[in-house]
């Protein structure tokens, strides 16, 4: 039993305390046999073959908000980066670094939150550490995770591996994610029925991956939103990349809101969707089969790849080209 | 280049600034082939076998002390959890949470150590992430770092293999660590020649294991200290532990700074320190071996373990007995 209704430095103390609120907080919701709350790491077996490795901190605020929470995004946001790569995410670390006095009511949540993702995508936490710091010297919660996957064998999902000629997809309508995060902030009064696209990616990966294994490029565009990670793409693969304005998937509510705001949904993080670069042939029976899936029923064929130009451009409804730049400074701070 | 000396919330943001500090700062520090700075994942290959896998966040407060910094701290408290379960540890992750503000040249020399650490480690970093906080938000700069390693077949090394008739060895002097932190603190107005102990310690445990592949348990007390590790030992091991009081190394300047403080040095954090549970056949010449290792030259068998009394229990030098309890509230926190 935890007898304090809010985190205190000594719950980060590597005592009683501590090991008390392992227990009743932690282990209830990450319990497995592989997580073993008491060594200094945790031991899994593994067959030969190539794994993936990827981290993230996360910073949300505020830590809860329509379609999520700050642990839902901390085991969405690693597993897709996983799946990004081909990978099948098998196992997460978590770190909490936790503001003293945030209720306990609260952490137990995000907790469970993340107990639920991890159902859902299938996916274990075999290893945490939770550090606590004096009141105002964090802001509420930061959680960390990095996660191990198995890359298959003939599996070669990269930035650099998009060829002229290729079709861009994106798996959703863009910017859901952030928009919903900044609507739950007090400071913006707006009201909007916006939910975050949050959700955890492999399942639809794998099914992809069946289908078609020769996928050549796969990100989810978070942070930067899909201008950042075409342009990474392009940059890698020495490439340029056409998007087609009028087929990219945008919710009208997401529109409205970003325009309030001086936004661009091109440029706003999102954390349920991906983008998919293939060869031409692959492309139309893709799309689909994504539309299939719960989580990409709105998948929509918006971009080809070209040798040049190089870069990433705007094929406007208006029937103009414009480029569609890396983001240069941070309009969205803390929305993962 | 940089062209800002501190740290903005677009160097967060997933835009070009983003990319410029981790190809100037990040990048410089820790390139490697398997580090992918803008793909999802980095991808490694794998024999057979098993992993071992963990994590944790570094809050240190200040970032810098004598013997070691954040950075130093991130790489060796995470390469000696793997090395403590008879891992060889191969890479980590590394993500950052910076307090906008932070003056680059810091984050630089905290970098710069890493790689330093990296290198005489052997094990490189190849995933990272970076979130800029607003001023006010974090407390400078917060490290997480997750790290895998692997383990040959037939070691078996845990807090559950302590067996009565072991005996108990600790790799050099108790508190150096957390004393030398605290000594760094300017609320502290107390001098004396004290630096942390901070070090990897996975070669020293490759050499310990070439010797006596079957040593039952390597702890790196940290939070919490000798105490806190020996307790978890007990319970896992279901045994009892007893100390004996004048075996144990303790710097005369920590047990000077420890008493003025009210602090035990049982209880004080180590980082570059550890406990070895292993037969009491091996233990004189794993001690005498130990000797020779610049990490581990005040090697002392301090304790042996029995089947009861349960729990731990310190001999003291004055003939009586008293027992040694799990810490319950936190002495010291930001330590690591």
């Amino acid at each position: 039993m935890i007898e304090d209704d809010r985190i205190l430095l000594s719950h980060g103390g590597g005592g009683e305390k501590m090991h008390r609120l392992i227990e009743d907080v932690f282990a209830r919701g990450f319990s497995n046999p592989t997580l073993s709350s008491f060594e200094d790491a945790s031991v899994f077996s593994i067959e030969n073959g190539s794994l993936a490795f990827t981290t993230d901190s996360y910073t949300v605020k505020p830590l809860f908000f329509s379609g999520g929470d700050i642990g839902k995004l901390a085991v969405c946001g690693t597993v897709n980066d996983l799946a990004m790569r081909g990978a099948k995410p098998l196992y997460l670390s978590a770190s909490f670094i936790i503001e003293e006095g945030l209720e306990l009511a609260i952490l137990t949540k995000i907790v469970d939150s993340m107990a639920e993702t991890l159902k859902s995508a299938g996916v274990k936490i075999i290893s945490g550490d939770t550090k606590v710091v004096e009141k105002g010297c964090a802001d509420g919660l930061f959680i960390t995770t990095t996660g191990v996957g198995v890359v298959k064998e003939g599996i070669d999902i990269s930035n650099r591996n998009a060829r002229a000629g290729d079709r861009v997809i994106v798996s959703g309508p863009v910017g859901d994610h952030g928009v919903a995060v900044l609507l739950a902030r007090e400071e913006f009064r707006l009201r909007a029925e916006i939910s975050s696209d949050c959700a955890p990616l492999n399942g639809l990966v794998e099914q992809m991956l069946k289908y078609a294994r020769n996928l050549h490029t796969l990100r989810d565009p978070t942070r930067g939103g899909v201008a950042a990670v075409l342009n990474e793409i392009a940059r890698s693969s020495e490439v340029g990349i056409i998007l087609e304005e009028s087929e990219i998937p945008i919710r009208e509510e997401v529109r409205g809101v970003s325009e309030m705001l001086g936004l661009d949904p091109l440029y706003i993080p999102n954390e349920g969707m991906l983008v998919c670069v293939c060869s031409e042939e692959t492309t139309a029976a893709l799309v689909r089969l994504m539309r299939g899936h719960k989580y990409s029923h709105m998948a929509t064929a918006v971009g080809r790849v070209v040798a040049s130009p190089k870069g990433v451009w705007l094929s406007t409804a208006i029937g103009g080209t414009r480029p569609l730049l890396m983001p240069e400074d941070e309009q969205l701070p803390r929305i993962c």
